[in-house]
């Protein structure tokens, strides 16, 4: 059981996101997490996906994810030589006396308070897995209305990239 | 020609993705952007979904998704009612002598200096789409090298959230 950690770059079309999962389903690998967004030349979708399982079976699945005609690029984002960052949003219940706990929980993370109401919290993280997995721990006592988490995106260290082969 | 922006809470199995992504590929509609990650309960998957396009093909397709086994709760996020963010990770070209006026820009915008080698920086920022293409936008006279953005994960504002219903 390994987790790995894909960045490709694709074309921008309608189907290359259902060519993509579909690849991984098709296995019964489920796709852990999937962040994709336009590049700065917007022909061109960057996508970082986190699927763990079997070795073996995951360097197949790369092998058939680069020969997809849509795919440009794809190489595996090794930990030790990537940066990997993710972003929370959490919606905390908060009446008016609880509010300078959590904030003050907020502050230690550098987390940022986006929304107020008068029953609830949103705060903002950004971080490693382990930094947001702590974060969600320290709100143990506090009811989690609701969470979004982006999923994945990253980057290699240093300045190899993946080039626009056109 | 609308940008529609939809949550969804599904079932945290290997097929779901694709399923959701083939509904939107099958009509020829391109996902401008799409998150995915667990919930607080591990069994749940919340996906925020951006895509743009005809209002009434956008209404069908969200009855369609709604229709899904594995789809357990859809709700479109209208901009006035919720929060919305993305993360974005970029690699700049940088000899020693352009760092310093980089970070400035960095600063401006509270992003974050994540890595730094001999020839490049790499840059974290996380806020509103307007925000992070003004950002790129004061970027212009540097080389981007590499960059990845997670895609628009959102919230809506207050104490009304999606249940689990289980």
């Amino acid at each position: 059981m390994q987790k790995k950690v894909f960045q490709l770059l694709v074309n921008n079309t309608s189907g290359v996101l259902s060519r993509i999962t579909g690849l991984f389903s098709r296995r019964g690998y489920n796709i852990e997490s999937i962040t994709a967004g336009v590049t700065a030349d917007p022909r061109f979708t960057r996508i970082t996906i986190v699927a763990s399982g079997d070795d073996e079976i995951l360097e197949q699945i790369e092998k058939q994810l680069a020969k997809l005609e849509d795919v440009r690029d794809i190489r595996e984002l090794l930990p030790e030589q990537s940066v990997y960052r993710e972003l929370i949003m959490i919606k905390v219940r908060a009446a008016a006396e609880q509010r300078q706990s959590i904030i003050a929980v907020a502050d230690i993370f550098r987390a940022k308070i986006i929304d107020v109401a008068p029953e609830s919290l949103m705060i903002e993280l950004t971080g490693n897995q382990q930094k947001i997995d702590a974060f969600i721990g320290l709100l143990d006592g506090y009811e989690i209305l609701e969470q979004a988490r982006t999923g994945i995106a990253g980057l290699g260290r240093g300045t190899e990239h993946i080039a626009f082969i056109d």
